[in-house]
């Protein structure tokens, strides 16, 4: 579907499968009543969930354990002014079983800065969005 | 200063210079209650404000005029892990200055979707953070 303001809709399992192209999405929250936002490596697992890798001391476990949250990754080229963006909001949870624990060691996302304290947060893809912009000649 | 966390705090003016790198950043406001976040086309202004342009009949203009967002932009190596993510937190309004308007249409930042309505929206840098990765071993 083309949108009158020149984007694409796209289908959840076509944005699914974009979030696997890339390594590094941004969680977008509340913090102290302000809307706040920090990039994070992730992957997507296997039920359509995205898991994140960080310090469990940090502020972004604290502010994101049991609410909902939005989750966004992108790509986009400069050049030619196309891309696309894909939204998952729900609610996220730190990985508290063992056994999901330890499979996600394996098989998980990692974190991008060094931790000795690493905990899992997943969201749950309850809402999933996406838009694909087309390309639009340059300026000028 | 380096934190705890594995990154690195970046300064203000930092923040600002590393800003008019990318082309694209993603403002994080509140839609329907929910956390939301939409990529967008923006320039650093000359008072360190960042101006974005969108379709006035957007659903990102009336969510977000006279009220206090976030703004972020970023960019990321995955191959050495390293990159820099900057957030200005400030308030959001519509460029109604029929001159102010006029200088951006020249010098501003062009909507990356067709549009024959466009308008600028700024948003006040009021706090500015920003965060860089030094880089890590990959994996394995």
């Amino acid at each position: 579907m083309i949108h009158s303001e020149g984007f694409r809709s796209l289908g959840r399992q076509e944005c699914l499968r974009l979030l696997a192209e890339v390594p590094v999405g941004r969680v977008v929250y509340t913090r102290q009543a302000l809307p706040a936002v920090q990039p994070v490596g992730f992957v997507p697992d296997t039920d359509s969930s995205v898991v994140l890798c960080t310090s469990a001391a940090s502020g972004l476990v604290r502010a994101v354990d049991g609410v909902v949250v939005a989750f966004e990754a992108d790509a986009f080229d400069a050049g030619s002014r196309s891309g696309w963006s894909v939204v998952v909001t729900g609610r996220a949870a730190v990985v508290t079983d063992p056994a999901e624990h330890e499979r996600l060691l394996r098989t998980g996302p990692r974190s991008w800065v060094p931790t000795h304290d690493g905990v899992f947060v997943r969201i749950e893809a309850e809402m999933v969005t996406g838009r694909e912009l087309v390309g639009l000649p340059g300026p000028g």
